[in-house]
């Protein structure tokens, strides 16, 4: 096919968010004498994320990074979750779950054969520093962290995928986008970036997703081992 | 001293782009005939980057990649060196002889060691894809790729130091900039960076340079393992 390097989709795609923010919020809520349902609070949590970044798309807000759109959202789920009580610090550092959250298993030793054979960047709407914090905890070997932070869009937009393949020095069909969320997928195919899906059936484990395999991505595979053995790597 | 990051001039710093560029033009001599003084044209093709760089910094030209200034350069080495006959594609590839560029042999164990306690990243004038292709043929360990190509400014345009920082997501005084030429320390630590020195005495080995330690600079090292070892990593 012609790839030259894979960019990932992070959030849900390479890292368990949910199980993560469950873990620490419970954690938090030892620490505080707090009774919430964590799940919920999680799922409520990262359901903020896509109306938050859309109104940034429609220039309702100005830029904001997703360190800054999570902490917007952590107000409003803190409110309807009825926990009271917590400092800004508090506050600041339990925003930062997102920089700690751990990879699916197959996912570093998934890239490191990836990253063998292709260029492997991530291309995420989360900000540079959530990027790297989370991939020197993680152990993600990265090439390069390549963010909408550094391009001025979020994705879906079309100047994501095509700014990413220009960074990169190559075409866009030299660039294949995996992610486990095909509206991510058939933006980028619409670009030129060529598309791997993998499903994450963990992510939203109490919700109906669109798992299935399709033909119109180039490859679908099971996880990153799977996705390195049909790309030869 | 509360540094989280170490941010790396690449070229004279990380990589010799001398012996390189001198060995490659040999090989390029030999194949087609032509008798060179090597170095003398490594040293001219390396002389047009600053004067090329202040004319985009001045605005005298529009932004153009370090790709693209090596290659306008190039032509002009070219007929002054009495160079004829290349194809286009030949001068291409030869233009790319600055992604193949050796590391020092110090820079990759530096590196390995420095990364286990530091996030390290390049901030180079180099475009993105010319950084990544180099890092990824000499096996440098970066967290990040940070080019001036991401900012809109080339160094040592002080929006450059403190965009890396603000990307980092850290202040200006938790990130060393580590360069062999003091006129990038100088311009980091105006913007609030700490500083390394690492002077490359075999850069420039015919030409007087600087390479003097001094007292403004938070740390004065041999080499990337000395810099390691004085940085406790």
């Amino acid at each position: 096919m012609g790839v030259r390097a894979l960019v990932f989709d992070v959030f849900g795609t390479v890292v368990d968010w949910r199980s993560t923010v469950i873990r620490e919020g419970e954690a938090l809520g030892r620490a505080r004498g707090l009774h919430v349902d964590w799940a919920g609070f999680a799922e409520a949590w990262r359901d903020g994320y896509r109306p938050a970044i859309d109104r940034v798309r429609q220039g309702e807000l100005p830029w904001k990074s997703m360190d800054e759109l999570h902490r917007m959202n952590l107000e409003d789920v803190l409110e309807r979750f009825g926990v009271e009580g917590l400092g800004e610090s508090e506050k600041d550092d339990f925003n930062r779950v997102w920089h700690r959250l751990d990879p699916w298993p197959d996912a570093v030793p998934g890239l490191v054969r990836l990253k063998a054979k292709f260029t492997v960047a991530t291309l995420s709407n989360g900000n540079v520093g959530l990027l790297v914090n989370m991939a020197k905890r993680a152990g993600l070997p990265w090439d390069l962290v390549l963010s909408s932070e550094l391009i001025g869009h979020y994705k879906p937009d079309r100047e994501v995928y095509l700014k990413a393949a220009g960074l990169l020095g190559l075409s866009p069909g030299e660039v294949m986008m995996v992610a486990a969320h095909k509206y991510d997928l058939r933006a980028a195919a619409d670009a030129g970036l060529r598309t791997a899906f993998v499903p994450r059936p963990q992510e939203w484990p109490n919700r109906r997703i669109d798992l299935s395999y399709e033909d119109s991505f180039d490859v679908n595979a099971r996880d990153f081992l799977d996705l390195a053995t049909q790309l030869g790597a």
